[in-house]
């Protein structure tokens, strides 16, 4: 068991009250995972030889692995959440998973790095969306 | 002149196409600031006699930290912002900064650190404010 | 296998110049999970009655979780290592670890939180220590 | 006078028992400025053309954001500080600016961006060796 999931189950306040537990694990985990992918894969995309082709890919992972960085930290503050913070939050933090994602998957057949980021962009996003609609 | 306002007049990109680089400048530096202020408000809190009184103070103060120092990073990658993650982002920062810019105000009369920040929040939410006006 | 690892194993440039791989991967995943472990055990810590005695704790969290962050991404960034930044960043780290982790274990028994972030705090002293050994 | 110069000057504890507080606010300053720089340097960087020789830089502008940004953090809470933590993190945020301002240098006469970020390096690296040498 994570230690996110280990804090989740010993936090003193009620979880309850603010959301499903095992889903909000589930993005704290996507984003910090994800936060680590783009920025190897950033690193990884600058010691291509075609870089003109890797641009795109380097600067969605840089937005992408910041925006996910500050989610896995917000969420993991969960004793006094404000919705009007959390919810657009996590809409900026699905949209570019979503865009990063795709970036990543074109070059993933070529660069399997690509390939690994963008597995962990589809997991955050789809994290991101399924806490937005428990959050609604 | 700071470095954020000579950074944007010298990037190769033509920065007209995203934005007017004096808002953006004013977003940048005011979401710097305030990530700074905010930091150090939650260190002097944390100084103080009546603890209990300051928690709600510390919680903003953290996410309202984090997410401004995210959305200095992400406006000062000007090259090829996604409105669809740049927009919820700002909306999730000017939300944060107000709610802890409330909370910083109702203790300044007695803390005077909580002063300094609650200015920080409150020209941090207003730049954002305006900068989401200009983008839509 | 975490994407750390995949990462690892899928960069274009020889790893092998540089540091073990898999002593790598463990500095590199435990200083990521003590990043959050610092973070929620932060907010946990702000949820309990006897708030004064938990200000050392609060404090020490909040540099490791940002010390802990930054190693996780300068160490994912493998390609063109400086040990003179890299060995003082990880000294640093490790420092935070040790006195963090020796203030989380005090409240361990009647905090299980500060007992699941003192263990996150152990695990990324040690993988910082096994790695300095490696470096040197 | 900015906002770290107010927020040490309101600060409920003790800061001589620290450090010099004109120093200190010049290292905070200086650090978060450069995180600033180096971000907004890399995003240009990217949009020049000769984009292989541009690769170090952008490298060293990822290294010396991230820590610069955590050192102004961590000098922020100056409340408790440990010198076994702060002297190390203040030694590799040094030696980065002093690397990352070296290269951005030889950038400047094509690129005036870089120019703007090797001077951002240069204060942050001289504020932090002042700085070292104060706490000895």
């Amino acid at each position: 068991m994570s230690y996110a999931r280990q804090m989740l189950g010993s936090h003193p306040s009620d979880l309850k009250l603010h959301a499903d537990a095992e889903a909000l694990a589930k993005v704290i985990e996507a984003a910090g995972d994800c936060a680590q992918a783009c920025v190897a894969d950033t690193d990884a995309d600058l010691a291509e030889t075609h870089l003109a082709e890797m641009v795109a890919c380097i600067r969605l992972c840089q937005d992408c692995g910041d925006i996910c960085a500050v989610v896995a930290a917000v969420l993991s503050r969960q004793a006094s959440w404000d919705l009007g913070v959390v919810r657009p939050l996590l809409e900026a933090c699905r949209a570019i998973c979503r865009t990063c994602g795709d970036e990543c998957q074109r070059h993933a057949p070529r660069h399997p790095h690509c390939g690994v980021c963008a597995e962990a962009c589809r997991r955050c996003e789809q994290a991101c969306a399924e806490f937005l609609t428990i959050m609604s």
